[in-house]
């Protein structure tokens, strides 16, 4: 059996209890390290598990599928994923190539920023189409998201974005010359995305957003040390955010009052958000 | 201290590694029974926690939240909500109240059906705003979703239904009289929901969907017995999906290929499955 087992969001005590049996059930275990992080290190979740784990990178993921599945007709075998498993497309590749190799497939959910941002007080009803925001380089600037955001603004509605992680990235010299050599990760903080944000949007002047759009960054969700701040793109530009991993919500046409109590509660500054409130969207204090 | 406490959505190992300690620690533990169940009776909380647990009905969590609050400055009192806590607006009404008392609020997250509905293969990036179904009565048949259906699937988005579910309600009859007698639990299936989305749509004749619209349905997602279907709305009419809780998704105006790899898995007619991929979608078997 294969196991794709979720993690959840912060520290190795996040996995499900379901989770952690099926885990202690397997002979080997892989812990997908590339389109997210736990905010431990995985001895943490080696002396959970009583296990050893091996750290799966995108390059074993996507060309090494039958190795991972190697002997799962008949043994356990787990595949771990930081947050649910059916946050990225890869995972669905391994699970198509297990049903292909008659492997059964067994997945255990668990939170995942798609859901847990419900924590900033802002209703999951009230979010369109997430969107990936990816590390601008010299030559490389992507901003075809940048339709969903003006679609769910429009419509009132609230865009989740996450923000680029790299791990494991050469640099362009080391991979012309063959060198396993790897760059150190990075993290997206959402002052990045802020600026690359307004970069995008004085680029096209289409007018999905501005620098007084209202949004939420939020840090580390789920752990004891999250952090949450509210405000104008311009003022979240200088907000230090701390530690990985953040993500960014703008916020949409459309603000229900009980959201905006929450916006107060964490608001970089009460009075320019309760001006912006009352202006526009007609909401008093 | 308030802990708020996701619990997954099938059985009672869903609950996480610290959401069950955070549980053990409690000297109260209520169960808030009305906008989501488990697939389990409370006996096998009981168990695994070693604790009693008081079931909070709607009327208790909207009127007696100082009493659930009652000595959590002093105490850890936990309240545990199937799925993601952040899933229903009651429970922030809740921790604002906490926060109202200088109590300290935690919250432990967990899977719920907005993100585990990546099960079914269609990406999480692609859905729109979610919409709830409510059962339809002689005079009152709410088709407020509507616009939220027509706006996500003109954008080529998918559409979350969460479906109806009626708990400790009582009769008109009972309720005028002030008798506590409460009618059986109902929980809306997709049978019930699609039959309600086309009666909808021949009475506004907008176009939002069709009964050749595809759509899969899902029912207990996370649980062993897990049932997913695809097909067009009029198929899905009489699939017998078993047991509660179900949920409906609509696909939108776009599919990527390895979403329809997935529809295919299980449609109730691959043939005209593929009929429908080819014709309206431009997507080849």
């Amino acid at each position: 059996m294969l196991y794709v087992i979720g993690l959840g969001l912060s520290d190795e005590e996040d996995i499900t209890v379901k989770g952690l049996k099926a885990v202690k059930s397997c002979e080997r275990i892989y812990l997908e390290a590339y389109t997210s992080i736990l905010m431990v290190d995985k001895e943490r979740l080696e002396k959970l598990y009583e296990k050893e784990i091996i750290v799966a990178d995108r390059e074993m993921v996507e060309s090494e599928c039958d190795k991972i599945l190697e002997g799962a007709d008949k043994i356990n075998v787990a595949f771990l994923v930081v947050g649910d498993p059916f946050g990225a497309t890869t995972h669905s590749d391994l699970c198509i190539r297990a049903k292909e190799l008659n492997i059964g497939v067994q997945c255990i959910h668990n939170a995942s920023i798609m859901n847990a941002v419900g924590a900033c007080g802002l209703q999951l009803y009230n979010f369109g189409q997430a969107v990936s925001i990816v590390f601008f380089t010299e030559n490389w600037r992507p901003d075809s998201f940048y339709p969903r955001i003006q679609a769910n603004r429009q419509a009132g509605m609230h865009t989740l974005c996450l923000l680029d992680i790299k791990v494991k990235e050469q640099s362009i010299e080391n991979m012309a010359r063959g060198r396993k050599i790897y760059e150190p990760p990075r993290y997206m903080t959402v002052n990045t995305a802020v600026e690359q944000l307004l970069e995008i949007e004085e680029k096209l002047q289409l007018g999905a957003y501005n620098e007084d759009t209202l949004a939420i960054g939020v840090a580390r969700i789920g752990s004891t040390d999250q952090k949450m701040v509210s405000g104008t793109l311009k003022q979240l530009v200088d907000v230090d955010f701390g530690a990985p991993l953040h993500s960014l919500v703008l916020i949409g046409s459309q603000i229900h009052f009980l959201e905006a109590y929450y916006l107060r509660q964490f608001a970089v500054d009460v009075e320019s958000l309760n001006m912006i409130l009352k202006r526009d969207y007609d909401l008093k204090e």
